[in-house]
């Protein structure tokens, strides 16, 4: 039997995160990853093999990255696990012994049973999958009209994506507004614009009744009844995590299906830890679980249980997901970190919240300035801030980081208040009204009153 | 005698800044800002002023900004302060009584007498005065060979500035590198090669012995007696604290010539308060007194100043300068806060240090990839981050922001590790090597040896 001291399952960012950090804290251990894929695809980047990359190739992780760390790779499937034994059981028949095992399993998209047509010809998801994902593409060629189902963030990558590239793309959306886990929406408004102004024809407020079709799709009914004629459908409805092989391994998965882990991300077994999109996850804020799903976030997760295998450290604890995101439509940028106002209210905060609306250059008549809006979500009691949104320009993401690590500190109004920040013409908002402080100076304002 | 409750002298970023939050924080006080120009410039946009932009009306701080926050402006220079009446006496002879004083008198560029020839016709300084400015830009018209000699920020963008548009522009610096309060000499260099892959020709290590010429200059003189032809001169050697009025009106000045003030940003009189380039700062890691001036710190200075004016707040103090700053030459941008590497050796830190250098889109395939280096400076004995130098494209402005942050709230690499942040193809990072987090596993492997 093979044996490794630390055996990581599963190849994507979490497991390979997992696998050098290991390497790089205990370097006297072997490391070894199991996946399934002989490839592996930047998750994040696969809306854009659709268009913006020539191919799926343009969007790999190299293994060199496991190699260089001297991180033992195997291509096979875990078909069980032993965690009394230590032994994990795989495709080829033969099995692995561990000290430490890591299980980052990923995600699959959802495909759902009771959706009429759901398995007719062109009708797709977007896995993790880059066979999968080559045919998809290729699939696309002589093909005219999309429907997007689902107006997430991949769904709506997508939809620009397919657009962009010649496409007639529609993007149906069951809630009132696309992205409206990431935003409220006054803001999820300014991305419907931009994806209209770029061509992509928006249904929301609506859900799907049944995809049409006899052999191949050729439509889409929505619950009005209206019939969308489409030659591919896309379903980007959500993800449900790969827990099978943990649940028949005795693991407990919560009511979501994830795996439950604690702080250090560790299971029910003290030698055993799971991370990523089949882990399960608490809000850093709400404090009640979550179902996010970020490749950066899991890297988050994959270091600290790599830390903490074979040494607990209290001060490398994993506080709870704080949902921090961004994304792109064209020129504009969209972030988001935290609570939405929406969902504050609903989980019974009592919140303040203020808009500010400035741009991302000084002086405004510099050739590349964009607007930059910020809303900040704060708690009326005690001032700490507990969500922002962002939209600008291609800054938007580092200012969401920024906005992340006020959150993660658990910073207050009058600290951003009284917070240095740096400016340029040629790079940022003025220091005069740079829209994290003037929203910060809003809310002050407000609790005065 | 005209009458106001709070009474600010100096019109830019700070004098704004501490005017409108003093109106905001209490919008029962009258509030009156006196300023001796007649139009304000944003100061860190005057480099572009000369090629980016056409002329300096498009780097104008509208009085709106006054108007609409319903402060009144005054055009006048005061010429007198009486402490223990709280009177000033202005140019036109008349007096203005308040209750608080607040003085953001700015700074003025250093023209030092010692050297010879700084008086001859087209040797130029960089003041915060457009109609100087206006002259100054006028008078480049119809020449060719410029030297700068500074290579501070200031020094670097006008040299690039002028170097786009048709000069035979030569920088020259003192110091081994330019840019070296900023950045350590690996870093430094960057941002030589840059300047020099545009066209603008370097002399550092080497001082400035004097400028020559009879009426109108004709070149400068180094140290080894070189001498270099110029048709202009711009010395951009640094700046001194316009702190005269305070000192002839009995206020304590530091060493380094600013107006002595606590974390409060009051002065030894608990009505009068100073803020911006004429008061003075203490490091916020060194605890030395420092020379810093930077318009987004002095607009934290004012906001702090302003929100104590009638009432003490312990939790609104200044802990001290960051330094933060970032500024971009072509496309490449360089920012930096807290210490570097060097200045903390030398003010006798027990530092570690790690440099990654990745890219700033994922995959790399992307069109608009840049690189992007974060080097981390970090306490030994601690783990807390002491400084960061980063490189890379336009989001650099708002990742040393996130490293500002990081450096204010005395992170360790620790909540480095355990942080989640955002990534996006189009817009940062790849998630398993996000350089700032790369920089801090680097750094923490070495804290393990």
């Amino acid at each position: 039997m093979e044996k490794t001291d630390v055996l990581i399952v599963g190849g994507s960012a979490a497991g390979i995160v997992a696998a050098t950090t290991a390497k790089s804290f205990y370097s006297d251990k072997s490391v070894m990853l199991v996946r399934k894929e002989s490839q592996v695809l930047i998750p994040c980047g696969i809306p854009y093999v659709f268009g913006t990359l020539e191919c799926s190739d343009q969007d790999q992780v190299p293994d060199a990255v496991l190699s260089n760390a001297d991180v033992k790779l195997k291509i096979a499937e875990v078909t069980a696990i032993d965690p009394k034994e230590k032994i994990c059981k795989i495709s080829d028949g033969t099995e692995i012994g561990f000290e430490k095992l890591v299980l980052a399993t990923g995600s699959t998209p959802i495909k759902p049973a009771w959706l009429k047509g759901v398995d007719l010809e062109n009708v797709f998801t977007i896995p993790k999958d880059k066979i999968y994902l080559d045919h998809f593409k290729a699939s696309l060629d002589g093909i005219t009209k999309v429907v997007v189902v689902g107006g997430g963030f991949i769904g709506v990558e997508m939809a620009d994506e397919l657009c962009k590239f010649g496409k007639d793309v529609t993007l149906v959306e069951m809630m009132p507004h696309v992205l409206s886990l990431a935003f409220d929406p006054e803001l999820a408004v300014e991305a419907e614009e931009v994806l209209i102004s770029r061509g992509v024809k928006l249904k929301t407020g609506i859900g799907v009744k049944e995809i049409n079709g006899d052999h191949k799709v050729t439509g889409v009914t929505l619950n009005d009844d209206e019939i969308l004629a489409a030659d591919a459908v896309i379903l980007s409805i959500g993800y449900r995590p790969n827990s099978t092989l943990a649940e028949k391994s005795g693991f407990q998965i919560n009511k979501m299906g994830f795996i439950r882990v604690n702080e250090y991300m560790r299971t029910d077994n003290p030698d055993i830890f799971a991370i990523g999109d089949c882990a399960s996850k608490t809000s850093f804020i709400t404090r009640t679980e979550k179902a996010t799903m970020l490749a950066s976030t899991s890297c988050a997760e994959a270091r600290i249980a790599a830390m903490n295998l074979y040494k607990l450290s209290t001060v490398r604890l994993f506080g709870g997901t704080i949902s921090i995101f961004c994304t792109a439509i064209g020129d504009l940028a969209f972030g988001a970190a935290g609570v939405i106002e929406n969902l504050a209210k609903e989980r019974d905060f009592d919140v303040l919240t203020a808009t500010f609306k400035g741009i991302d250059r000084h002086p405004g008549t510099l050739p590349d300035t964009q607007k930059q809006i910020v809303k900040l979500i704060v708690s009326k009691e005690s001032g700490i801030i507990l969500g922002g949104e962002v939209i600008g320009g291609k800054s938007v993401g580092e200012l969401t980081n920024l906005i992340g690590f006020i959150i993660q500190n658990r910073m207050t109004v009058d600290a951003l208040l009284t917070a240095q920040i740096g400016t340029h013409p040629l790079l940022t908002a003025p220091p005069t009204a740079y829209p994290l402080i003037k929203a910060a100076e809003m809310i002050a304002k407000k609790r005065r009153q």
